[in-house]
């Protein structure tokens, strides 16, 4: 490597359960394929505190793991054999990388890939079973590296996936055409992702569910006609009422609440399509007759697949959809921890929060 | 209308709940683009007794309605612009017809008409909302007409809706591939047309669960390759291990059972699909979390839509499918509750009852 | 029918070839599910000429036959039957109506039924095998009609089927996902509504080629990124530089000429997708090679159906696409003729011309 | 390695044109996720004689180059990291690998790689870009392998990538619903394949035309409904009487002929689709006017994706489809230049040549 290239670097290293300490780390080396990435952006992602707090399958050894996967930053050396990049190239990552020649990565799956979890395989998911980003400096293979457009920042890069969940949640349910009605339930920042993308590819009136008037608040800046806060409004009703007694076209659930799923099939119209970003935690309890007898289509969506954040970042490079609104905090490196608490409380409205490994 | 039309008929008239009473009946009139039709054979199918118990929405006033809506017949008499059948056809008939107006049906989804039991929009639900065929005549519009392949018998071709349903759940949920795994869970006759069905159209290995060992018996004769007595043995872990850990590609559900479309998540692999046939009629409880995390797919499934009946007739016309193994009972007309008592309890192992109403 | 309603209208007759005058004419009756029109703008679409100057299969004959089919109006009269509409109402019209019940109308293909040219199957083509708008009203089934949303104009609603074939073409190839590139060819009205339709559903790149500069001019202000004036420049290289070398996603072929088809082969990607909305009326030549090599798909576009003038008004209503920048004259019904020579010979720049037969 | 791997093999090395030489060859190491094989059979595919006598783009040099991509064998050493596969396995393998990080293969297209021939990447082409199975061992790496059913021979397993092609034509547009009628052109190995499979698939009418007795009659035995000998009969006709004036649901374009594809638009129903899978040499000219107003939808076919080989060896399990009735000859490696003579000039009647190198 390159004699800018430090050997030592910070890097916030997971030691147990919630023990996340920033410390020294060795800078990793690039393989064949791989780059290595100066870390300018990387946001807290809901999954991270779940990673912190509980572990998570397939992870590497306490004291040897670097969690965090939603970044950006700049590629500051060359493994063997990377043409498609150089180093200089602005670039922002998506955390999964399919091991490539399962038969779910040939037919396109590879959120899903069959050897998640196994390395030797090259299945990689970066700040899960692989080192991520929550560090100055991260190794990523070429396959989850996409070029930032020169009008968007670190900062919107690192939401890229973000927004490639909410692109990958029309693609598994078969696209959105245009002039459709979408409900979105839950105002996280998937869901508020989820607004501005409908908005973008056509969707005529868009409502959007949650419990908090603040994030509500933000989703109508943002693109959505309606807002309902759930303890006010029942939300059936109100969507019914906004399509003229059909319900809606589209559901894209993003809260994980197994009411809100419930509640889904109510919205939706004969013959609806209900996208099921939301990763419920609980049993869900659901009127399944009604998706039955009214032939509705349903889609679980794992992460975000088939490249969609190329077509996310094309979009921010438009403007048509924009991460800064979304974007409430910022933290240096070792303020890490607080930074998690932030996101995790919310606190200050926080939506999203980035962390800046080398500031 | 031909002279060698009565004007009466036998028909069984539904009176009131669960009081189907055969009777003397005015033989209808074709109107514009309906033929008349001489009913050979009218399948019970499970609905009939529902409606028969409890009535259904938009149904013709006691009295004066004739349930029955899987059936087969001969044209007998022509109404005004009928060019595309003549009298002596053979035809199977489909219970749906769209109003072919609304947006689904423009869509080609006329199943799941809009206007739905409104007969003055065009829709009609023969045997639901408009009387059907538990008769020695009845009255369709074309659209709702299929002729009959010489090699095929009034009986089977009376089966045909039971094919096309389980036709039409493949659609649904996007198609079978060739060399596919599939379970169906539930072996009533939509089941077991469909284990028919998905061998036919190409499925590897098939796996039918059930709880009855006779119905899993004929199951197997007519080419489920494993079967599972779910009282015997667990469902899940079985197809797990006919399919090498994976789970199976397709679950096709015909039971209805909410427990069993929680097992439908479990036992289909990642990026796994479900087609559900069965109406639930309690609220159904499922670990969505694995729906979610591994891109599965569901679809809802109404009826026999798609024009399926002909994709089922010329099936039935190469032997590929075959109604015969699942037609037990035959009744005249006038010993029809019979019929329905046999259908319901199962007796004598009665899986299809068939009512010849000229016989 | 209510007082008000005249029974002679003004209308413009097709007498023979060439021949079209304007003259009285029996204000025709709405039967059951149609409604009577006051027609307030109908477009000049390039197929009208076609008719005119050399006839259409199935056509009413000569002195009896009103053409034109883009026109929105005011319902004035209901037919029996008619409960989704009421007088009073503004709309615009589609201008295929499937018989309903053909093989193709039950799949959802109602611009391509089976049933085409037969009026008694219920099958309307207005202004080609029925009468159309180019009248002060017109009848029309309520299959064809759509709300007008308040914000947008007769003008504008009349060019609804201009924008609806735009969608079905995108319809026809699988959809259009965000952040894809796309190549117009053929920058006419159905070219131009696709270059702000593609744009409008998150296209990020979009391509017009053409021969006229002053239309490739109204492209770029309407949302084409690039503009080729293919007598100047070589569209294929041009595409191949705009993408990085690796061709568009899509092409939207508008110009039906045969050698824009072959071109847009070669400007496609691996894998792309073209969409063949104009109708070659000579034999085409292309290298199918690439085409098979490289994993293409085409589709052919007939029409706008799939109910896709209600997402048009749709979209009509936010803004996101326009008909204005496309109305360049309007006419009085009794200067029909000099419209259509506008039209034809593009005098005064003429995109889309409209005739307003009741002012 | 172990012991019993020979360092030295037989091979058929091409030293250029036309100059295919069976001579000693260094026996392959197998790197990281990659196996050898011992090749038991390997078929002639229509390719190779063009390999051989044009040369390829990304071809390895003369002298260095061993052609050959349609084989089967037994697994005899790992290289690093394999776990799926294990020595004694016997396996088939499919042509293309894809670099497994490009946008088409994350997408699922991996025939298509955007590196194409660039093996540093991870692509590979085996026969063509990369050394093939003309030769007692070949590299593979685990990507392209496929376990062989017991109840399958090798030499039928030789002929999966035959199959996997027929199979892939279906998916590429659309797959095939039951009861479907379907024209098959071209009684070449795929031709007969796809006619076989069709049926296999649940087509109801199947035709196959072509310009030799003997092979239609071959597809005769093997599940043609009708045959058309293209000399004696127009087979647009034909089609056109044996699917009631409708023209058939599917055409599986196989002969490469420009004459067929200009025929598949004119036997296809409205609203058809066409898959083609032969590769035409020179410019096609076809009338695009009835592809367009009749709504069809065509695909090209590039080799055979989609993980397909799998589906294809489960159908040969299952004797739904059978690669015996195709397999006229067999050579040891040694005479690989009279069994390449002998099926490009279908000496004998020659359909399927198999080159058995190690016996």
């Amino acid at each position: 490597m390159s004699a800018s290239i430090p050997t030592k670097m910070q890097a916030a290293v997971l030691h147990g359960i919630n023990d996340l300490r920033v410390q020294e780390f060795p800078v990793p080396e690039p393989g064949p394929l791989e780059v290595l990435l100066k870390i300018h952006a990387v946001a807290i992602c809901g999954t991270d505190p779940t990673v912190i707090s509980k572990g998570w399958t397939g992870m590497p050894p306490y004291g040897t793991f670097i969690p965090g996967h939603e970044y950006s930053g700049e590629v500051v050396a060359l493994g063997p054999a990377v043409s498609q990049f150089k180093v200089g190239d602005r670039v922002a990552i998506e955390t999964h990388k399919g091991c490539g020649h399962c038969m779910n990565c040939k037919r396109g799956k590879y959120t899903i890939c069959l050897n998640y979890g196994k390395p030797e395989t090259g299945h990689r998911h970066y700040g899960f079973t692989t080192n991520g980003g929550y560090a100055q400096y991260a190794v990523n293979h070429i396959s989850t590296l996409y070029k930032i457009p020169d009008n968007v920042s670190y900062d919107e890069a690192a939401l890229v996936t973000t927004a490639a969940c909410a692109h990958f949640a029309l693609d598994n349910i078969g696209g959105l055409m245009g002039g459709e009605t979408v409900a979105v339930l839950g105002p996280g920042p998937i869901g508020l992702m989820a607004v501005q993308l409908v908005k973008a590819l056509g969707a005529h009136k868009v409502i959007l569910t949650g419990t908090r008037d603040d994030r509500l608040e933000v989703g109508k800046k943002i693109g959505a006609d309606v807002t309902v806060n759930i303890y006010n409004q029942d939300p059936v009703k109100v969507v019914k009422e906004e399509t003229g007694g059909l319900g809606v076209d589209l559901v894209v659930e993003c809260s994980g609440s197994s009411k809100a799923v419930a509640e889904a099939i109510e919205m939706a119209a004969r013959g609806g399509r209900l996208s099921l970003v939301g990763d419920p935690h609980d049993l869900t309890t659901i009127n399944l007759r009604r998706f039955v007898l009214d032939d509705m289509r349903a889609a679980g969506v794992r992460g975000e697949g088939n490249g969609d954040c190329a077509r996310s970042l094309a979009l921010f490079s438009e403007g048509k959809i924009q991460g800064k609104p979304l974007i409430t905090h910022h933290f240096p490196l070792e303020k890490i921890n607080e930074g998690i608490e932030t996101f995790v409380q919310r606190k200050g409205g926080a939506i999203k929060v980035i962390i800046q490994p080398n500031q």
